[in-house]
């Protein structure tokens, strides 16, 4: 069964230690969807300006990415210029040009009202809200936000919280938003604002899940090769909510397969710059991989 | 086959969130032994003064602990006063007397000198080397260190990593040494020191392991009971020692075992002051969590 992603469309520039690059294709909703592709087709739900290259619209449609609803207007796209230094754990953000961003109204084409399976990725939640009043019937819809939304919009974000399933957070951010040190009393918190799911992304420590089906904790893929991790959490949510939208039944062993795959899909994002790997990857490297961190995790 | 363990016996005097606690027997041997004794017989060498408890003396023999070369010298037990805040992920000395611990020169009785398993708990890497002359032919030896002696006595230690199998080691101790962020480097760096296998605690992120058979990540227990994590670190590698104690192999079966043991004794150990958990854990206690912690982590 399909998705449908609701985010950003960026340009994004970025710098690590290993290197500059200028524009490439970003975005919450375009990182999510390079990795959810893989499983599933793929609804992406956003605005970008009229200096979006033809090429990366393009590079979208290749990979199967359905545009019926990427809105094209007058203005610029949104850029985000950061930098990683060091451990690359934090991004500095340089400088947001949101562009086109402040004038969206996510819209649908009327047949994908219809699709069952939604991620609201990470965007003002007051967009999230009328994206999802715009859909049918939804069985499964995921949520992520970010520290800006959860500072300046924590009322409409907890007010959505009780609309969806899944609540997809950093350990930053699910502190911030329940006030608790502990991830475990802040997954816990979350859940009592009436989220079923619960997934704590903590980067290279991995993720942490809590549900009525358990707690489940998965460390990350051990690589000594980051080049750039930007769009790593939104890989993790797309590869994570790909596969489940393919499943019937969201039990433990249906959960902890989507962690994984999330987890192995993220692990390739932060080898290259952008999507440089992610773009290129196909379901036989994630097998690949996964049975190399079969190997590394499981006892 | 039991294991010799060199280390500190101490006075701790702890504050964390949860209460303040004085003068409780801790060490990084004492805290070792608390989870190695479940495995195998822990002989402990360690200084301690005359105002060490007796009641502390006849606790470590009712758990088994032999204490033939435990020396009880004249002057003060080593007392550390430390604190956690908040998340407890960093500890706060707020003083530390020494006491007895400057004049320690290890000894052993001459039926311990042909024990084949040895831990060199943290203390002075020049008494850890001194102690190490002294076995006849370990089969397996493991080291941790600190922060001080990685940087006031680098090159003993680095002289010492070439002697040993295992070095374990926390996160930023590995940085500390190898001068790397990436985990995975900084273990890569050790190795090339001359050590086979190495593993970093990462504390609530659990750990990594890297050697010949492989890399190995676990995960921690998740819990948000921690009341104090003192000598968590030194737990862990009792039970890694413990089990690896008992082993005629050391493939990865029996390293992520070790491992696993190791995580779980650690997760009782923050649960309590001091060892007001591990002094009462039994091999059950370890093999119910044990179950519980493969449902979360294992898929």
């Amino acid at each position: 069964m399909s998705i449908v992603v609701l985010g950003t469309v960026a340009l994004d520039t970025v710098k690590t230690p290993y290197g500059f690059r200028q524009k490439m294709l970003g975005g919450s909703a375009a990182h999510f969807s390079m990795s959810a592709r893989l499983f599933t087709t793929v609804h992406l739900v956003a605005i970008v300006g009229k200096d979006f290259p033809t090429e990366y619209i393009a590079f979208l449609e290749k990979k199967g990415v359905v545009l019926d609803s990427l809105i094209r207007s007058a203005g610029k796209t949104f850029h985000w210029h950061g930098e990683y230094q060091g451990d690359m754990n934090v991004a500095y953000t340089k400088r947001t040009e949101l562009g086109v961003l402040v004038e969206f109204c996510p819209q649908l084409i009327s047949y994908q009202r219809k699709i069952k399976n939604v991620f609201l990725a990470n965007i003002d939640p007051d967009l999230q809200t009328r994206l999802l009043e715009c859909m049918e019937k939804p069985r499964l819809v995921g949520l992520d936000s970010m520290n800006c939304w959860i500072h300046n919009k924590r009322k409409s974000l907890l007010k959505l919280l009780k609309k969806v399933d899944i609540f997809v957070a950093n350990d930053q951010e699910a502190r911030a938003l329940s006030g608790q040190h502990n991830l475990l009393k802040a997954a816990k918190w979350i859940r009592q604002r009436g989220v079923p799911l619960v997934l704590v992304k903590k980067g290279e420590h991995g993720v942490l899940f809590y549900s009525d089906e358990g707690i489940f904790s998965i460390p990350a893929y051990p690589t000594d090769c980051v080049i750039d991790p930007t769009g790593a959490g939104d890989t993790f949510a797309g590869g994570f909510m790909g596969y489940l939208s393919t499943q019937k039944r969201f039990k433990s062993q249906q959960i902890k397969q989507a962690l994984v795959y999330g987890t192995i899909a993220a692990s390739f994002n932060v080898e290259g710059f952008g999507m440089e790997r992610t773009a290129e990857l196909t379901m036989s490297d994630l097998h690949r991989r996964l049975a190399e961190f079969r190997k590394i995790v499981v006892f």
